[in-house]
Parts: C-alpha cells; sequence; structure tokens
C-alpha cells in the first residue's frame, strides 16, 4: 500500500504497518479530518494485499485524547439533528472498518486513552498497554451517553457487563493495571518497551497464515449474536474454507518434513 | 415521587432514593406482596422525573435472602401452571422493569444475597459489596433451574459463562472477594462505610447528565443480541439525540470558561 | 446406558459416567473414528435416563492432543470442499450433540489440551484443571482459523472477546493459572487429586435435581442470542415447568421437615 496521510503518520514494512497519531502537544486528539482520514484507510485496507497487521499508536507518551473540545465538540454544539446524526454515524463508520479490515489491529497504548481513542483500543482486537496508562470513556463527562462508536456493545464482552457499566456511566479512568486484569489489555508493558512489543506482536501475525487470521476476524464479528449452533455451522463453513487453502497443506508438509511453515496467506 | 411504600422502606432526596429491604429478622425475605410492590414500584420510576439514581439495600447487615419458603415455597406448591406461569412471569415483569426504567440502581451488599435477592443484585446496573457478603443463586436447593429471572442472561455477560455455569448449576455462594475479582462487584467496602459509599456513588451519577445516563442504560440493554454494525448505528442514533440536548451545551460551555458544569438532564 | 466403546473408556457408576480418552502414548488425538464415536454417544445421551453427569478426562497426565496430524490433516488435505464441509460439520456436530444433551459435563484437565482437544474443554459445562496444564487453541498453527467448532462463539463468552482473540489469533498456550484467572476453569486441582474432584462434582449434581440441571443447560444454551426481556419470558416458562416437577415439592417438603432433600430427576 503505498499511502501518504495527512492527518497522522503511517509506515509500513514486512507486513505491518504502524499508524502514529501525531499531535503529542494535545495528546494527540481526533478532528473531523483525522477521523475520516482514518475510516477511509480502514475501508482501503479491506482491499490491500500488502498489508497483514497493523499497530495503532500515538506520539509522545499518550495514544489519543479523543474528540477535541475546541475543534469537535465546539462545531457540534452549532449542528442540527442530521448534522449531528451524520457525524456520529461518521465515527461510527470508523468503527464498522476497524472491524471489517481482515488485519488484525494491535493498539499500544500508554498515557492517555480517553474518549473516541479509548473506542479506537477498544476497536482493535489486541490491546497492549503499559501500567501508568488511563483508559476513560468520558462521554458523560460533556453530557453525553456511554452509548459512542458501539461501545455498549463491544466493552461489555470484552471486561465484563458490571465493570463496562461503570467505566460508561462514571467515565472515570480504568488504570493499565485494572485493564489487564479485567481483559482490556492483553499484557503491560514498559513504556519503553511497548511499541517493540506491540510491533512484535503484529509481525509475529503477519508472518502467520494471514487468511485463516482474516476468517477469524470475520468470525468473531460474524457470530456476535449467533446462536451457538448457527455458530458451529458457520465455523463449518468458514474452516472448510480454510481448508482449501495453501496455507493449509503448506503446515501439513512442513510438519511432515519436521521444518517450520512458510506461509503466504492463500 | 410522593410514594409511601407498603413492604419496604422508601426515602429519596437530592435526586438518590434509597429502597431498604427490611425484616432484618428474616434477612429481608420477599413475598408475594413485596414482589409486586417492587415491580410497581420500577415501573412508576419510568415517568418519574425527580429520582435520578437509587441504592437498593436491605436492613440489619443483610441484603435479601429471596423468596420466603413458607411464604413463596409453600403456596408455590399447590399451584396449577397457569398459576405457577403467573408467579414468575410476576418475578420477571420486576426484572424487565429494573432494566426498562432509565435510572441507574445501585445495590449495596453485604451478608446475605441469596435467590431472588442475588437476581435483584444483578439486575442492578452497579453492584457494591463487602468482603463477608455471600451471593447464591440457590434456586438448584429447592428443586429449580437456574433458570430464574433472566439469570442464564444476565450471569454470564457479567462474570462469564463458565462461573455462571457453576454458581448456577450449584447453587454455591460466591464470597465477596470473588465477586469483586469476577467482575460482580464494582468494589467491596467495609460494612460500616457500604452504603454511604453505594450513596455517594448514586449521588455522583444523579449530578451528571441523567437523561444521557438513561441513554447508556437503555443502550446496554438494547444492543445485548445485536450484531456490532447495527450496535455502532443504534448508538449513533442514540447519541446524535444526546448531543440535542443542553446538557451537551452546558458540558461545553463549561469546558470553555473551565468551570464544572452543572448538570439538569435536559 | 449400556455402552461399549470402541476408541475410548467409558464407565458409570450412580449416574456419573466418566470418559477417559485413552491413546496416551500420543496424548490423546482424535480421529475421524473416535470423533464420530464421541459425536454419537453425546446423541445418545439425550435420550438415557441412567446418566445424570459425565466427567471427560484423557490418561496418562494429559487431556487431549487433538486432530492427530498424521491421521487428519494429512487426509484432509487430499479432500475436495464437499469432503471438507463434511469433516468440519462432523466435528461441529460433536460440539452440538455435547450442549444439547441434558447432563452437566465436567472436563478433567491436565497436561496438553489443544486444538480439538480445547474445544471438548470449552465445550462442556465446567472446567477443573492444573496449574500444570496447557490449554491451546493451536488450528493458526496448521493455517487454519480459530474459527473452529465453535471457538469464536463460546469462546469469547467464557474468558471475554480481548482475551479469546489472542488465543485464537496466535494459537498461545493458555497456562493452568491464566486458564483460573480468567474464568475458564472453575477450579485449579493438584494432578493426583484432580479426576476426583471432577467427579465428586459430577458427583454432587447427579444427585440433585437433575431434571432442572437439564434446564439450566438447555436455557444458557438458548438464550445466547435472546434480548434480555426475551430471555426473562423464556425463564419464566421454563422455570414453571420446573415448578411443577416433583423434585420441587420435595425440596420443600424436605425443607419444612428440616431434612436433607431427596432428588430424583422427575
Amino acid at each position: 500500500m503505498q499511502y501518504t496521510p495527512q492527518h497522522f503518520l503511517f509506515e509500513a514494512s514486512g507486513g505491518v504497518a504502524t499508524l502514529t497519531l501525531n499531535r503529542p502537544e494535545r495528546k494527540n486528539p481526533l478532528t473531523f479530518a483525522s477521523y475520516a482520514e482514518l475510516r477511509d484507510l480502514f475501508r482501503a485496507l479491506a482491499y490491500d494485499n500488502d498489508i497483514k497487521a497493523m499497530v495503532l499508536t500515538g506520539a509522545g507518551d499518550n495514544f489519543c485524547s479523543g474528540g477535541d473540545v475546541h475543534d469537535i465538540i465546539g462545531p457540534l454544539t452549532k449542528l442540527d439533528m442530521p448534522g449531528l446524526l451524520a457525524f456520529t454515524r461518521m465515527t461510527g463508520d470508523l468503527v464498522k472498518a476497524m472491524r471489517a479490515c481482515p488485519q488484525p489491529l494491535i493498539a499500544a497504548v500508554d498515557g492517555v486513552c480517553a474518549g473516541a481513542g479509548a473506542i479506537l483500543a477498544l476497536a482493535s482486537d489486541i490491546r497492549i498497554g503499559t501500567a501508568r496508562s488511563k483508559t476513560a470513556f468520558l462521554f458523560t463527562r460533556v453530557g453525553l451517553a456511554g452509548a459512542d462508536m458501539g461501545a455498549c456493545s463491544l466493552l461489555p464482552r470484552v471486561i465484563g457487563q458490571g465493570r463496562a457499566a461503570e467505566l460508561l456511566y462514571t467515565g472515570r479512568s480504568m488504570s493499565g493495571t485494572e485493564a489487564e486484569r479485567w481483559g482490556f489489555f492483553n499484557s503491560v508493558q514498559e513504556p519503553e518497551a511497548l511499541l517493540d512489543a506491540a510491533r512484535d506482536y503484529a509481525q509475529a501475525l503477519a508472518d502467520g497464515p494471514t487468511f485463516a487470521h482474516g476468517m477469524t476476524k470475520k468470525m468473531l464479528q460474524q457470530e456476535w449474536n449467533m446462536g451457538v449452533d448457527e455458530a458451529i455451522e458457520a465455523e463449518a463453513q468458514a474452516q472448510a474454507i480454510c481448508m482449501a487453502t495453501q496455507d493449509f497443506h503448506r503446515a501439513y508438509h512442513a510438519f511432515v518434513a519436521k521444518q517450520k511453515p512458510e506461509f503466504e496467506g492463500n
């Protein structure tokens, strides 16, 4: 993917892209324009064959402070209902695009992770954090509902309904230690080791059977509100497709030859 | 809300109501009449503009021992099927009403929290407990299923499917420490600090954007079995509604003026 | 149930069956034939009146290494799409049968618990493990998706969406300590105490109100993707049925007589 970003940093090598929110002096807030560019980037990823996994991070010891009060909240107070809905749908479309692209997304979370920033982490597949990080779904602090960009659907499935209710009603910060204990973070790293840990994680996935990874991601989404029996049939079909890939054959032949398989994502 | 309770204590001030089950000599059991009154109270709350959050608690160091064996189980053994179903629907209607009213419900749980009492805690939004409390879904002990008042739907989402299965199959007590560890309790307090902690929690919510809190509660319920994409669209609509409230504007202007916002719930 | 197994050990007494995967020199792998026999056994259990609970375990300090690479993976690489789908549907039918039979299933997990073996544990109702056990959903290691036999539906509900995603994308082992902490194992036992703990657990359930236990299991499945209100109505019906059983009456009369109830499962 040749891609020249307008509102953040983006680099890719070895199948792994790193997207860095990069307004560190403001703790990397989002704007109307950066929301839209992020949405379009994730939509484009669905058709990209070079990038196999992505790390999301922020510059300068913070992940993302969310929608900027001056750049976003202020203008929103002046919009009519169709304008408001156009905005909430745009931000929602960003989450839809993050869940729809086949690449596993690994959020590397240090420092402030707030509002829409917390949603970016939540909408990722894997979250690696630091003990000092503070994740807050602070919509309530600006008079809004915790129901933003899918939070009431996604967060309870990650940390449980009771803990999610607390974070969404109160807007309080979840510490890095809580986040690991509750299953929001997959692991906690030292700040200086965070980005490497996330990139290593992404590289390991990019070196694996990426077509199958995309199917895992798709089915985790697809089965969200299926019954168990329907999910089992859906997986029978999905896995039969994966068994028709060369990666499955490569793994078998490597195993027989006592070698490490070389996956190609097809 | 002017309300003179028949079967429990009820007081309200500053937007926070406290409902106290009050038969401490029997550990605050429920009766046919108290079930019905609770159901009707929560139904009425849906239309009340004065109460913004509620604390549920029990008198005398216990939360609630559930349906009384003599007052409820005995008479149930004499009912025909329509009579049994009328009872299970009435108790289920209590949970439906607790989930349908817009006020966040904070259960303050000490001592015995058993059977239908455990369901009252489970059906609350937030649960604060004590280490010595014992929460038991003990329907199995009287020969019944764990499927009571929505437990098989609610409990797995709070503490996970495996732990919920254990509590529902065996009826064993969950200790306060387990409850906090598993996400059933949002926090554990010393017994003498429990009620104040719950009231402070409720007061903080009552002082917040209560219209938005009601939307958070509604969407946590509404999205229970939606797909992710449908949930995101539902939240786009819900949040656009909240962005049209004055509380959203109040929060923005307070932020700009570097003041604490005064929310009014509209 | 008179049953002479072909591909594993099976014994039953006092209402409790123990099924032991028994190729310890290979860590108890599954084969086409053993998959099919397991499926048929669990289907038959749905109509059996003697067995009230079942322990699943493996011989020789391991639970199950999953589908054998030589016996299963190799032949799969030679199948056409209808053949592949026939296989994935057969393995899925095993999980469907495990979830559909009314008996609570208790997995006793030591040592290796991998691939389809991990699914057997996951598809059980209760899991008791050892600290040294290693549970791995390692489908990705052979180039496949984590979407196998319902894993993308079942695992997130047990340990949370984020932790499930990690295990399914990476195939890494979950330690026994993690499994207990995350809610996959209901408890961790010393290896030499594991089987007795699982049998005692099963016996306690078999001595309980087994008709009601079957209803608990059914409703945990049935309500998987219901809304809360629909689940409450479903439980009102299910529990009314259980209130019409003799076990409910036995429990009441035993309570009044200050005796321990003798449940008969009817």
